[in-house]
């Protein structure tokens, strides 16, 4: 088996491989050559979570499972809170082949499937991005999403508004100009909005939103989580990475609990990158991409960070 | 982290040690200290199943998952076909602790769960043990069987008779005479009797079997296998390592559809190891233990197993 430990992957995984194992997996998932078994996810106590999300891919031959978690008490042991690690088999004979670490990967594939969204529904000629949060995964957002689109500007607003260092720095360093705004000014400006919140009730209304934009919901992966009105979701056409995990702990939950939407109306985001579902039909349309998050995007960006760990000898072997 | 490969395991985890993971294990259960997390178990095509079974175990401070299942095709490329591997993780941090060979570990506590139904509940004066199944399984369960009574005998009956070599050679390696009978010779003399065959229709039924018999039904851990009569599950007092896969999964599953048996009428094994049951109630009694197989059985044998590697030094460390 080969190891590929959590402090390689950043020299392994950019945004554009994670992009194209995201856009791949998202593709053969819509083909049903790949799909996601049932997500196990429980209370450990103490505000513990733990859980496995798995998946086989037929196409791309791969089959794993991402075993995570969030433990609240490790920050004040100097230890990431999101905790997780990657494992893949060989599909043909069940044998592990390799364990990564998981906790860059999950920032990174999270930011693909939005950044794969934006490539696919938004206007081309989207100038200023919004960024609804300003925690660590919104950078890696924000970051690969500039890489979609020729924006010229960068306007965020945050619960938390003295928190906003991170995100604005990034932004500068990216070479863009950044405003930080009210939702208003930001839903008024942006041509593409990412949220990416851990919210139990909406920020983003729907009044808030002018025609033409694309909106990545990116926050919202469980019971409870909520970051728009589910008018919004009424009123564009919504995508997702899975139509089962959006309508139950994804964005869509809320707005299908009031009859808003049914999943007959939620299109998988791989229809449109194989063609079988135009995408975007007007300029005026406001599209809205459910990012819930699945094993097969972990599994995905794992398989990936192995093929270039045992490329440039970074992979370690070990006998199991 | 711990890799603890599965070449190792033999050298390691024997049966009086997997006896005493898995009844301290059974114990945490039923004091509600220690619970399995959901199944997930999956068809892959061709025949391939595969699966994740988890858990965590708040006395013993284990979190773990058996990542494993069944490939077909494996013994033509010279490879067994059950392939599995545990992962421990640290439950306070998520942190993977090791990596554990899973193939040898799952005979050897599937062995020790039915162990573990004979020292607790089968009569003290049981001389002769009868086995129903005579495949690879079938040669672990008989040798952890033998260390729990007196046994004078072996006696068993296999489905394919001309595959009886394997567990008579393993008998007499024992030093224990070994007779090959018809099942109603065998419900005759045997004391105890372990069913481990994979059977869609029962073997073993009620009118063989006679009056304070102990029987481990150990092969039936999914829909639609069964291995005994289910009037024998009336007759008897039924115990298993968890009520819940019992009733869905386990040999208790065709009792219960029938009406024969409810849950409220089974009890976990580990209520008589931590003495709030009191077990067998007279030397007339029928008694039954359906092992269905949980997740904190491996993981509480791959904890022993990664004990046993690091305190002799088998263990390999790899930074992950």
């Amino acid at each position: 088996m080969w190891i590929v430990p959590e402090s390689a992957i950043g020299g392994l995984v950019d945004d554009q491989s994670a992009f194209d194992a995201v856009e791949a997996t998202f593709a053969a998932m819509a083909r049903e050559d790949a799909y996601n078994f049932p997500v196990v996810r429980e209370a450990l106590g103490e505000g513990r979570q733990y859980g496995f999300k798995s998946g086989l891919d037929r196409a791309g031959a791969q089959l794993g499972v991402k075993a995570g978690g969030y433990f609240p008490g490790n920050s004040a042991k100097g230890i990431i809170n999101h905790q997780s690690t990657v494992f893949l088999f060989d599909p043909d004979t069940g044998i592990l082949q390799a364990a990564v670490g998981g906790n860059l990967l999950t920032a990174l594939r999270t930011a693909a499937a939005s950044s794969v969204s934006i490539a696919h529904l938004s206007r081309p000629d989207s100038k200023v991005l919004g960024m609804v949060g300003a925690g660590h995964q919104s950078v890696f957002q924000m970051r690969a999403a500039l890489r979609q689109r020729k924006f010229e500007k960068v306007v965020a607003w945050n619960y938390h508004p003295d928190m906003m260092d991170r995100l604005s720095a990034a932004v500068a360093e990216a070479g863009l100009p950044f405003e930080e705004v009210s939702l208003e000014h930001l839903g008024a400006q942006a041509d593409v909005i990412i949220t990416i919140t851990s919210s139990p009730a909406a920020s983003l209304m729907d009044a808030h939103i002018r025609p033409g934009t694309h909106i990545a919901c990116m926050g919202t992966d469980t019971i409870g989580k909520q970051e728009v009105e589910p008018a919004l979701l009424a009123r564009a056409t919504v995508f997702t990475d899975e139509v089962a995990q959006s309508i139950s702990i994804g964005e869509a939950q809320h707005a299908v609990a009031e009859g808003l939407v049914t999943a007959d109306a939620i299109t998988p985001i791989g229809a449109v990158i194989n063609g079988t579902h135009k995408g975007r039909s007007s300029a005026e349309e406001v599209t809205l991409f459910d990012g819930t998050g699945v094993g097969l995007q972990d599994i995905a960006v794992a398989s990936k960070a192995v093929d270039l760990a045992r490329a440039n000898g970074s992979a370690i072997e070990v006998a199991l």
